[in-house]
């Protein structure tokens, strides 16, 4: 049984709002390893409330995830080894849903699909895949949404952030982060940091 | 002499609006290599004009990138080679501003430093770093300005999105690209393709 410490319907202090996870799926150990803790520290940077490695391990990855979880503060989860079938199913017995970003998906320029998700309310588990994923993402036995960043070949580390950018409306960037050890303080020349 | 193809005041048709142009620092050649392609991928699927590798070379990620551009459309054009100091020197010489994406400049979410940015309408040479930067580039000697995407650690390639994605007020999302051999038909479910 997956323990998904924030899935939907666990309470906690940040309830209140619609909350969202990232699901990697397709990470390779050692060609991946670079492209996927960008897309971690995305989603951890941007607003979202944990990070699932599913079908993997990679130790190594956890640790810088949850080190800069520690020094940066906030209350971001790492979890990695479970099935994203397990994974999935899970979150939607406690009414998660479920938005796959693809290039192929409903371009969020010109549609209104960011609407649709804002407005069902329910807790997200953002699919990020990172190789070709199996085709039953796609359909309702495993997606709710299919969302494009636009409809070119790019990246899923661009499309996440600027997925989490307009589903947050920016306020995600002014966010502080508890119990930080370090902060930036930004300026217009120069590296300013505060340690607490 | 860097031959910048479209460098500021080469004039061409598009020459009426603001140009990009990515300059990517510090790559290495084989641990940077996704990374640094999915950088170069937003920068062309987001609306910049091309993409520079500085003080490195590296034939396969050129070859990558001009072949997602050979199929899928644009003018986007792809340099590398030339020193940081080179590139930079000439953008300047023909009134080119340069901006600095960094965690620790002034924040794109609570500053007005992209209307700044804007209400300049020079080009833009806008740096990205793989690696910790040169001191200088937060200098006058270097930077117009330098960016935050919010003040925490994440990825430039997703700072990267973000900052295109807002300067050009979405619309790059919906742009069409010119020449295209491939076309995504975006869609609610499943993946669909055209060939022209």
């Amino acid at each position: 049984m997956v323990n998904l410490k924030h899935s939907p319907k666990i309470s906690d202090q940040d309830r209140t709002k619609q909350q969202i996870v990232v699901l990697r799926w397709g990470h390779r150990v050692h060609r991946d390893a670079r492209l996927t803790s960008h897309v971690a520290l995305t989603a951890r940077a941007l607003g979202c409330s944990g990070f699932i490695l599913s079908d993997s391990e990679d130790g190594k990855l956890k640790e810088t995830v949850e080190k800069i979880t520690q020094n940066w503060g906030g209350d971001f989860f790492f979890e990695m080894g479970n099935s994203w079938k397990t994974t999935i199913k899970n979150w939607k017995s406690k009414d998660g849903i479920i938005v796959h970003l693809t290039a192929y998906g409903e371009n969020i320029q010109i549609s209104n699909v960011l609407n649709k998700i804002k407005e069902l309310k329910n807790d997200i588990l953002l699919l990020v895949g990172s190789q070709k994923v199996p085709k039953v993402f796609y359909t309702n036995e495993v997606s709710n949404f299919n969302v494009s960043i636009g409809n070119q070949p790019h990246s899923e580390c661009s499309a996440l952030a600027i997925f989490l950018d307009r589903f947050f409306e920016g306020k995600e960037l002014s966010s502080s982060f508890r119990k930080a050890k370090i902060k930036i303080v930004p300026q217009k020349r120069g590296k300013k940091t505060l340690l607490t």
